[in-house]
């Protein structure tokens, strides 16, 4: 029988396993326009923490004993629909499980850019975009910025880096770790900052003798600070993510913030979705990087359905380097 | 002998009378194309709290037991320059004196709008500038919006409320005590919040049952942290000043910051000297709201140079309605 992932109680502070259940259902008959998908990778992303709570928020809540939802890639083994027949490989966001049925019209076929199918979920899927997106458009960030990104061992992070080099920018990364700091400088960042080293605000000083022109902010709190602290005139900071209060829904406490004024700072909240109406043109880009060899993809891969509250969890406890994903 | 007030000591947090001192000095001569007026206005503002730190900033520290500087409206009483005989009543930055000496080339006429003098030290000039380019341009306010502004029985924040609602737009003011609430009330506010009665994130939540587009932040702080909450999806807010931090320097507490990233919120910080070049724009719109009586102005008097410290320091304890000046 399927087997799904659901909510069984809304996690209080950091998720635990006893906040999980698999719920198992007979398989669903196929209606018209729908496709049966089995799920080969499933992808776990901080975002999803905030689903997790009972609040309005960008994304509804998930409900509790219902079977979750996130990014998928699978094949289809059954079809109504002539133009994804079985053997297409294909994108959508019934994850948590290990089969999803579901119209067409909200599947997508894995674009045709020669990267493995599990690029569609990472660097080339949502991860990817709000790298993208967020890097070109909502910080407007060009050759000869000098960016900050935190998290830059994360699929979001690690990605802004690749972009921003590829297109003729100074990076710093943060990462916690000999280990991530190495592969964040291995993607080509100029200079990484790792914050279990030392203050991620004397780090980035140290690194940026001449400031940021962008900060790319995937963790809030101390990053954030930092980055304004480091500021220049007029820099752009794309908010992304503010995984350091997921969990905990503490105050941030900013010591810098009055620097917004006299440096004419922007700070810019976005989400990913705003931009999907322009995913041709993020294909377009990213495979033009690829081909030229500007992009590398580093995957921490769990085995089995039964581990996806273990790689979730490990998003907070810096368990991955790039990607973050379970193989069903 | 003309006389000056200087800077003493730097304040250590509130600043206190022993800060300053008063400097005499003999008659300058006038050089080429010099001008000596006679101060009749002498302008207090929050923004001078910063340049009393030996920090580098927007604008440069004033110097220890140097005169002080600021906005001053007074008459040309001796001129080297044909173009601005004595009798003419300017506008200039030599303030925090009785007499100043400077090229006429610093020193700007009053444009005749049939104003009082002094106004084109509150609602005419820099806080008007900074009221009028901050909502309209920074914070891209438009008719129909719902526009929360801090500090609007201030200078700056009681002329953004009254350029508010003559562009058509819900304007919510939050000022602290009864008195000064009822002013704000009578400019047009649709609803005001006194921070004192209680917290501001009540007060507008409660004034702003369907969120706020636009903030114009004159304090930071608990109001900032309370826009935050109210915020609509893709509110600007234009931040003009942090007057709860300029004389603590404390970490601000935000618990709504992450509400930038769902909301898309768009914060910008801004200085008015970015506009000078646009004054004519200015004079011109504020002219036109002036002749069709949708500008009130208040003005809280101190009489007197050696007033100066006792009004400047008033800013932060809530002394004034409306601009604060000195009358020589």
């Amino acid at each position: 029988m399927p087997r799904a992932w659901s909510l069984k109680a809304r996690p209080q502070g950091m998720p635990k396993h006893t906040d999980f259940a698999i719920v198992e259902s007979a398989s669903q008959p196929l209606g018209d326009g729908e496709v049966r998908i089995a799920n080969s990778w499933l992808s776990v992303d901080p975002y999803m923490r905030g689903r997790m709570n009972d609040v309005k928020s960008y994304v509804p809540p998930f409900a509790l004993g219902e079977a979750m939802q996130g990014g998928a890639v699978g094949e289809v083994v059954e079809s109504n629909v002539p133009d994804m027949p079985v053997g297409t490989k294909v994108l959508h966001m019934l994850g948590w499980r290990d089969e999803a049925v579901l119209p067409a019209a909200q599947v997508q076929k894995l674009p045709d850019l020669g990267a493995d199918d599990q690029a569609f979920l990472g660097q080339l899927g949502m991860p990817g975009m709000t790298a993208y997106f967020g890097l070109l458009e909502v910080a407007g960030a060009k050759a000869g910025d000098t960016v900050f990104v935190s998290a830059a061992a994360g699929a979001v992070g690690s990605t802004v880096v690749q972009i921003a080099k590829a297109k003729g920018m100074t990076v710093i990364g943060s990462a916690g770790g000999a280990e991530k700091c190495d592969w964040v400088k291995s993607l080509g960042a100029d200079a990484v900052v790792d914050y279990k080293a030392g203050s991620a605000a004397k780090g980035l000083m140290a690194a940026a003798p001449n400031g940021i022109d962008v900060y790319f902010d995937n963790v809030g709190g101390e990053h954030l600070d930092a980055a304004l602290l480091a500021a220049n005139m007029h820099a752009r900071f794309a908010i992304c993510g503010m995984i350091d209060i997921y969990n905990d829904g503490q105050a941030q406490e900013l010591r810098y913030l009055a620097k917004v004024i006299g440096a004419r700072l922007r700070i810019q909240g976005f989400i990913v979705s705003d931009f999907m109406d322009r995913a041709a043109e993020f294909y377009a880009d990213m495979g033009k990087m690829m081909a030229a060899g500007q992009l590398q993809r580093q995957e921490t891969v769990h085995e089995g359905l039964d581990a996806m509250p273990d790689a979730f969890m490990g998003l907070f406890t810096g368990g991955n380097t790039g990607k973050m994903l379970v193989k069903v």
